[in-house]
C-alpha cells in the first residue's frame, strides 16, 4: 500500500509529547567488537564477573514449562522472606527492579505529579519520570555525594508523589546514612522509593525503614547474584501497598525459569558472598592503584568506582575501547560534569587489563 | 518502628485512583489442586500443549551470561522478518504481546484520552486503559462477533488515540476480515493495534495492514511457538513509530535466553506448522463433539473454542475443575454473558478428557 505522509503526520502528531532519549545501557562487547574491532572486556555495567551459582544450570536442565504462563513459585517468596528477615506478604516481583520502577510510576505517578531526584543518580529515573509526563525535581547532592536532608525537604510540594534514593548510589558509590533517609520518610507523606541494587556490596543497608509506610525498597538478582540477563528484582513494601502493586503490574512479570534461577542463588548464599568479598578487595586494590596514578576516585560500598578522567570522559573512554576495556562515559548524567567515567569492578585479571590500558593512555597524553 | 495508620491513609491518598481489580490469569494446575485437590488438567489459557521445538533445549544446555544484560540478537530481527516478510527496521521486541502493549499505552494515551475497545474481547485492554486513566468506549460486536464498522467509526472523536483490535478475537474465536479492519484504518487518524496472538492458527491473517502508517501488529512466542513461559512477544509498525517505542520500551525488555529459544522456534517452522495443524484438526473435533452434546459452540480461527454452558458458566467451570479439567469462566469479559465459557484445544487425550468430564456433568444435571 502507497504511504500516505499526511496521514503519516497526523499519526505522530497523537504521540504523547515524548522526548526520543532512549535509556543508554553500556555498550557491550559485541557492539565493541563491530563499532572498533576489539575483543573488549566490558566494565561499564556493573554486571558480577563471576556470575551466578553453577546451581543454576540445574534448573536450566530440568526446565521444560516453555509452553505454560508463568506463575510465582510460592518456595521463592519464602526464600527472599528468609534472606530479608521480612513478611513474605510484603514482596513482590518485578522484571528486574526497572520493572518493579515502572509499576511504582503507575502507582504513584499522574501527569503533572512531581518526583524528586537526587542528583547525580541512576540515569532511569529521568526516563521514567519523562515517560510519565511527570515534573522532575533535581536535588543537587552535598560534596561528598550524600543526599542532601534539607534540600530535599524544601523541594518537597503537595505535589510531590515520588522522592528517589538510590543506595549504594549509582554511580557515585556512597552509600545514604540511616538517619537522614529515615529523617526524610518520616517528614513526607509521599512515597520514598529506595533502590538498593548493589545492597549486597555494602557495609550497610536501609531495608529496616520498609517497615515504614511510604516507603519502597527495591532489590535485584541482577547484581551481587549475577542474574542480569533473566530480569528479575523484587521490592518490600507495606500490605497495603502490595495490593495496588499487584493491580498494575504487569500479569506475568517474571519466567519460571528466572524464579527457579533466582531460587537456586538463594540456596547458595555462600557462593554469591564469597563474590561480593572476591568484589570487595578488588574494588579497594583498584581505588588505590587509581590514587597512585593521580586520578581521583570516590570511596565506594558498590560494584563499580566513580572517577574523574584526566581527560573528557567521552575521549576517555573511547581511549579506553580502543585498547580493549569498555567504561562508563556519565558525563551525560544529570549532575555529572564531563571528566565522569564509572568503572564496574571485575576479575583481577580484568581490573589489571584496565590499569594497563589506563597506563598506556597516561603514557601517551 | 511503630505502624502509624495516619501516614498510611495519607500515603494511600497520593495512590492514583487505581480500581483494584487484578487481570486473572488461567488458574494454574498448581492452584486449582491447592485449591481442589485435583490433579486437573488445563484448558484455560491458550497454552501450545506440545511445548515449543525441543531444539529449545540446545538453546538452553549452551546458555551462559546469566550475568550480561541483554542485547537484541540480530539474528532474530532477521529471522522474524524472513518469517513475516517485513523490513527487519520495523520490527520491534517487547516482554510477550502485554509488553508490547504496555510500550503502545506510553507512546499515545494520556489520562483522559479515549481508547476503543469492541466487545467481549481480551480484559487486558482494559486493565490497561484503566491504569494509564483512558477513557474506553466498548463497542458492542455483531451477532457472528465480527466488529461492527460503523459503530467503531461513529465513536471515534478528536480525543481517541487506540482502536483496539483482536483477530483472532479472544475469547470468541472469529478473525475479522480484512476490508473491515481495512476500512476502520484508511478512516482514522488515530493509531489502531491490531493483537494476532493467535495469528498462526488461521487461515488469513491482518498483517499487510501493517503498511499503514498508523497500524501497530502484535505477534507472540506464546502460542503456536510455545513460549508462553519466556515472555516475549514482537510488533510490526511504521519506522518513526518505531523510534518512540523504542523510546519508551523498558532498557531491557527480553531476556537473551528468551531470544535464543525464539531464534530457534523460528528455525523449525515445520514444527510449528505440524503443531498448529494438529490443533486445528482437533479444534473442529470439540466443535462437532460439543454439537453432539447440544452445547453451543462458535467457529473458531484460533486454539480454543467460546462456548455456551448449560449452567451458569461460574458453576460449570467449577463442576468441569471437579472432575480434573480446567476452562476458563469467561462471564466476567465485559460484554460476555454468564454462560460464556473458553476451552483451549488441548492433545487428543486431553480433549477427550474433557468430553469425558463433561459428559459426567450433563449426566448428573
Amino acid at each position: 500500500m502507497e504511504r500516505d505522509r499526511d496521514k503519516n503526520r497526523k499519526i505522530l502528531e497523537k504521540i504523547r509529547g515524548i522526548e526520543i532519549h532512549e535509556y543508554k545501557s553500556g555498550l557491550s562487547v559485541e557492539e565493541a567488537e563491530r563499532l572498533y574491532g576489539v575483543k573488549a572486556i566490558k566494565l561499564a555495567s556493573n554486571e558480577n564477573p563471576y556470575g551466578p551459582t553453577p546451581k543454576v544450570y540445574d534448573a536450566l536442565r530440568n526446565f521444560s514449562f516453555f509452553n505454560v504462563y508463568p506463575k510465582e513459585i510460592p518456595e521463592l517468596k519464602q526464600a527472599l522472606a528468609d534472606y530479608l528477615g521480612v513478611e513474605e506478604s510484603r514482596i513482590v516481583l518485578g522484571a528486574g527492579s526497572d520493572g518493579v520502577m515502572d509499576s511504582i510510576f503507575k502507582m504513584f505517578v499522574d501527569k503533572g505529579d512531581e518526583v524528586i531526584i537526587p542528583i547525580p543518580t541512576f540515569s532511569y529515573y529521568h526516563t521514567l519520570s519523562s515517560i510519565y509526563s511527570a515534573r522532575v525535581i533535581n536535588v543537587e547532592r552535598r560534596e561528598d555525594f550524600g543526599i542532601d536532608v534539607d534540600a530535599i525537604l524544601n523541594a518537597v510540594s503537595n505535589k510531590t508523589k515520588l522522592i528517589f534514593i538510590c543506595s549504594p548510589n549509582n554511580p557515585t558509590g556512597n552509600s545514604e546514612r540511616f538517619e537522614d533517609v529515615k529523617a526524610i520518610v518520616e517528614s513526607v507523606d509521599c512515597a520514598v522509593f529506595i533502590d538498593e541494587a548493589y545492597a549486597e556490596f555494602a557495609d550497610e543497608n536501609l531495608l529496616k525503614l520498609s517497615d515504614y509506610e511510604n516507603v519502597i525498597i527495591s532489590r535485584t538478582f541482577s547484581k551481587a547474584f549475577g542474574l542480569a540477563n533473566l530480569r528479575i528484582g523484587y521490592a518490600v513494601m507495606d500490605e497495603e501497598l502490595v495490593k495496588y502493586y499487584k493491580a498494575v503490574s504487569p500479569p506475568f512479570p517474571v519466567s519460571t525459569i528466572a524464579q527457579l534461577c533466582a531460587l537456586q542463588c538463594l540456596g547458595d548464599l555462600e557462593y554469591m558472598r564469597d563474590c561480593v568479598e572476591k568484589i570487595k578487595a578488588e574494588r579497594e586494590r583498584l581505588f588505590r592503584e587509581l590514587k597512585k596514578r593521580g586520578i581521583k576516585a570516590f570511596p565506594s560500598q558498590a560494584n563499580f568506582l566513580f572517577t574523574k578522567s584526566p581527560i573528557k570522559a567521552s575521549e576517555f573512554v573511547l581511549e579506553l575501547i580502543k585498547r580493549g576495556v569498555i567504561v562508563r562515559d556519565c558525563s551525560n548524567f544529570l549532575g555529572c560534569d564531563e571528566f565522569s567515567v564509572r568503572v564496574s569492578v571485575g576479575k583481577p585479571e580484568e581490573n589489571d587489563a584496565f590499569l594497563r590500558a589506563l597506563d598506556d593512555l597516561l603514557a601517551n597524553l
